[in-house]
C-alpha cells in the first residue's frame, strides 16, 4: 500500500481484516507512525517496501495524491516493475497515460472506489468504508486478466461491490455525475448571491443545490480540471440545454423541452435497474468487452468471477 | 378562506388553532366536505361565503391555484370589494397585477408562505405546516398599513417567521433560489442520462443535484413559466459563468474563478446573519422601505410589530 491516508488506509484495514497480509509505505512519519501504532506494518522507507513488494510479487496499490504519481511510478519501474499494480485515483485516463509513461502499463489495472469523507489522513480512515460502495475496476484493452482478477478479489475482500468499466467511459461518466454537478453547483450560488433578499429567504432546493459548493475549491479544481477532457463536453451540453431553454422562455414563455426531457432522465435514473454479474469467464474470449456493457447496464460484482485458468 | 388545498386547508387548521374564527369556500365538494367532516366551517357555495366575508369584514385569503385567480377576484369585487385581501401564491407580481386589473388593490397585501410537501389537497394539510416557516408579506408602495398588520397577524398565528419584501424583489429572490435550480437539475439529469455508465455510477452529488427534477412537470412549467421576467436574467447569468469557465477551461486548464467565487458565496450563505426586526413601526414614514431592507437583511418578524395607531 503506497500511501496510508483515508482510502489507503481504509484499505488497509479492510485488507487485513479480511486476512490478507499487507504492509504499506507513506511519505510522513505521523502517517506511519500512526498506523503503526494501530498495529499495522508501516513504514517511511520506499526503498524497503518496493524491494519487500518485489520479492514477494505483492499487488502494489497506488494511493498518493495525482502529483506525487509520476515520482511513485519513477521508483516502481526501478525497483518493482515486474509487481501487479493498481491504484484507487478519481480520473483514470490521467493515471493510465501516467502509467504507460514510466513503461508500467502491462502490469495496471486502474481502480476507483468511489467513496469518501470530508475528512483526509491515516485517522480517519475505517475497515468499513467501502462495503457495499461501487469500486470500478478498469477494463481496457490492455488489461491482463490474471492481475484482473486480483484487483477485483482486493476490492471484494474489502466489502465493496465491483462495476467494471473502460477508464474513458468512467472519467466520461464521473464528469456528467461528479464534476458538472460542482460547477452548477457553484454558478447557482455565485448567482444567487448578486439577488437581494435571495440568501434570506433561501431554503431547501438551494441548499441542496449548492451543497457542493462548500468542498474546498482545491479539490474541487484539481478534480474538474485533471477530467477537463470529458468534463468540456459536459459543460457544452448543459449550456446548450439552457440556452434553448432560455430562447424558449424568451419567445413564447414555455420551458416544456427542458423540463419533460428532465423528468424522464430522472425517473430513468430512479428506476435504473441493478443486477449482479456472474456469467463472464475472467479471460475468455471478449471477456473486457462483456465486462464493460454489463457495467453500462448497471451490473456489479459482488462474489468473485471465475477466471479461464481457475476451476469452476 | 378561498381554496382549501394543502395551504389554505393549513391556514384553515392553524388559524381556527390560535383562536381565530375561520370560514371557507372549497370549488370540490368532497374538499368542503372533508374539511366539514374534521369539524371546520366550509363550504361549497362561493356567493354565501363572500356574503358573509362582506358583512363581517373578513379577511379574505386567495389560496386558489393562479389559473382560478382571475375569475374568483371577478367574484370578489362584485360581492366583497371593501374586505382586506391577501393571498399564498408563489410568484408575487402575476398576483398583482390580476389583482390591480380587477380593481382591489387598495385592499391587498400578497403572501407567501414558503413551505409546502409533495402532496396536496385538505387531506395533506396539517396545522403544524408554517411553524418557523418564512411567510413573506409583501411591503409594495400601495399597501395599507392596517392591513399589512392583519395579514402578519394571520402568519404569526399560523406560526410562521414574517419576512417583509417588495414583490418583485421577492419573486427575483425566488427565480435564483427556486426556479433557477430546478432548471439546473433538470439539464443536467438530462445530460447525464446521455452519458453511458453515467446512471450505474451515479450517487450522492448527482441524486442532490437532481433531486428536484423529480417534481411533476406541469408544476414546474407553472412556477417558472409564471415567474418569466425575473427567471430570464437568472439564466442568463448562469450561462454567462459557465460560458466563461468552459473558455477557462479549454483555453488554460482553469476553473479558478468559478469555483472561488462559488465556494465564496456558499459560505457566505452559510453565516448569513439571521436577525429580528422589532424597531420598525407599522404606518410611521418609510415604514414600507425600512420594512424591505430589513428583509433583505435577513431579518424575520417573529411578534407583532407595533402599528401607528396601535398602543405601544
Amino acid at each position: 500500500m503506497l500511501g496510508l491516508g483515508l482510502i489507503g488506509g481504509s484499505i488497509m484495514r479492510a485488507a487485513n481484516a479480511a486476512g490478507r497480509e499487507v504492509f504499506g509505505y507513506n511519505r510522513s512519519v505521523e502517517g506511519a507512525h500512526a498506523a503503526t501504532a494501530d498495529g499495522f506494518d508501516a513504514s517511511t522507507d520506499l526503498t524497503h517496501t518496493l524491494t519487500r513488494a518485489a520479492d514477494g510479487g505483492a499487488l502494489i496499490v497506488l494511493a498518493v495524491p495525482m502529483p506525487a504519481l509520476a515520482g511513485m511510478l519513477a521508483h516502481i519501474s526501478e525497483l518493482a516493475p515486474r509487481c501487479p499494480l493498481t491504484d484507487v485515483t478519481s480520473v483514470k485516463s490521467a493515471v493510465l497515460d501516467e502509467v504507460a509513461a514510466a513503461g508500467l502499463l502491462e502490469r495496471f489495472v486502474g481502480g476507483h472506489p468511489m467513496t469518501g469523507t470530508a475528512d483526509s489522513g491515516w485517522a480517519a480512515g475505517y475497515a468499513g468504508l467501502f462495503t457495499r460502495a461501487p469500486w470500478v475496476v478498469s477494463v481496457d484493452d490492455h488489461v491482463d486478466p490474471r492481475i484482473w482478477s486480483m484487483v477485483m478479489q482486493l476490492a471484494l475482500d474489502c466489502g465493496a461491490l465491483v462495476v467494471p468499466a473502460k477508464s474513458d467511459e468512467h472519467d466520461a461518466a464521473a464528469a456528467a455525475i461528479s464534476h458538472l454537478p460542482h460547477l452548477l453547483a457553484e454558478a447557482l450560488a455565485v448567482t444567487a448571491g448578486e439577488v437581494p433578499l435571495a440568501f434570506a429567504l433561501a431554503a431547501g432546493s438551494f441548499r441542496d443545490g449548492t451543497r457542493v459548493a462548500g468542498t474546498a475549491p482545491d479539490l474541487v479544481r484539481a478534480m474538474c480540471e485533471g477530467n477537463s477532457a470529458q468534463l468540456l463536453p459536459a459543460v457544452d451540453q448543459v449550456i446548450e440545454l439552457l440556452v434553448r431553454a432560455r430562447e424558449s422562455l424568451a419567445s413564447h414563455n414555455s420551458l416544456a423541452d427542458l423540463i419533460d426531457a428532465g423528468h424522464a432522465a430522472r425517473t430513468r435514473y430512479d428506476s435504473f435497474p441493478r443486477s449482479d454479474i456472474f456469467t463472464v469467464v475472467v479471460g475468455e474470449e471478449n471477456w473486457r468487452e462483456e465486462l464493460a456493457a454489463a457495467g453500462r447496464a448497471g451490473g456489479v460484482i459482488r462474489s468473485a468471477l471465475p477466471s479461464r485458468d481457475s476451476p469452476r
